[in-house]
């Protein structure tokens, strides 16, 4: 339904990281982005607002790294993989957190229960891009 | 395939505006905006890069007024509907600017077809949701 | 101390709303922007977070509609007027609102008033943005 | 001239970071964003736009994460700080890559000097920041 992999298949530069990889992790990121950006939001309506003020705080920052995370992850022209290396580490660790404490409250809210699962979604694609082989050499060099 | 429809189901917060036409104005914000970033950075990367600059900046700014509104829909709890009304105005606009431009080049670069498409769509779920019911007051006041 | 003058009086475009107005709106823009995210996150930490819950929604648009408006100012090469003209309204809105509701909990905490102070700026020099001579004709087509 | 730092101050959390550094911090990522957005507009308006499309494409890149680098910095309550670590780490990368690129072009355009010092700052800024002691424990765990 959304025209990443389109998008991505008509650029004139070559994904590296791998066509379908990529694409799955920039429409993960959009969902995750918007569906924090809504929890955050519904959260604050709810009567018990203070039990949730851990979440709000979350979702607020993982709106934000998602967003930019697909950003960079659109624009492969010139880009630095270190740079969208560090992006994907930031939103894989952003996503787990969000998810965690989402899953927690998922039972009574069921904002609560879909993002979770939007979050979750989003730290397995992030995390499936960072085992592209790309990627490996970085990790190499990192780790000796 | 996105969640918005669902978390906006899932608000404590009724959505005046009509849950269907806000998901859809949601989605279609969505794609553009990632159409977009993703346009202006393929043509970065064309041979023709300098019959393509109006382009890449009408696709600069149509990027982050999609991503605000997108965003400014997402949050209904507590949200003004005279702001509401202006982002989408803004949207509109721009979306119709950007599609202008990327139909002219659509023929001879697919990502601009692609992103010329996701821009009339934008602009349409935004327009038909400037004319739900809950902002036909607004538009009495300023008119009279 | 922000380069934003500077860097718009480097550009090869000439800022036809006027290089100081627009300086002065993406500053303040970057301020409230800036003032909104962080009052936002420091609601949520307050005891009394319930009574809080409207300001920190505001301060959640405040903040995406400033970053934008200061985006599209800052970016005068092929910009449309019609679409600066709606951003600039939004904000305006936008951040009148924000500044009323902060300033309703200045009094107790601090980080309220601070906000406050900054939404009022922004309004006040996005609002004298909208006096340039170059909007005129616009407002004169629309009110005809 | 910002409040970041009174913002700061003001918050009912402390910054483990240490409020100086994080102000400065998230100072250096507003005006490194703001520059690197007007950057980008600028150099599509030159003449010799072909020859800048890489500073173009950085310099979006770098806006981005420069402005999410300074919304997480701004949202101490409840953040994750191998996040912050993360986000840091890409955006002192980012700057100093970006900065490489507009220095060389900055005797020919005074609006890519500008930035490229805006960028240096903001990745210096940034770099101390990863410095806090706050952060040795994190390095010694993944370093070991």
């Amino acid at each position: 339904m959304t025209v990443a992999r389109d998008m991505l298949e008509a650029s004139p530069v070559q994904i590296d990281l791998g066509l379908d990889a990529v694409a799955a992790a920039v429409d993960a990121c959009m969902i995750s982005a918007q569906a924090c950006t809504s929890c955050a939001n519904s959260s604050l309506a709810e009567d018990d607002v203070a039990a949730m003020r851990r979440s709000i705080a979350l979702c607020d920052d993982c709106a934000d790294i998602c967003t930019t995370t697909l950003r960079v992850l659109s624009r492969p022209f010139e880009s630095d993989r270190v740079v969208t290396h560090r992006m994907l580490g930031a939103c894989v660790r952003m996503c787990s957190d969000c998810a965690e404490e989402c899953e927690r409250h998922g039972a009574h809210h069921r904002h609560m229960a879909i993002c979770a699962k939007a979050c979750r979604a989003c730290a397995r694609a992030c995390g499936e891009l960072l085992e592209a082989e790309a990627f490996q050499e970085l990790e190499k060099l990192a780790g000796g």
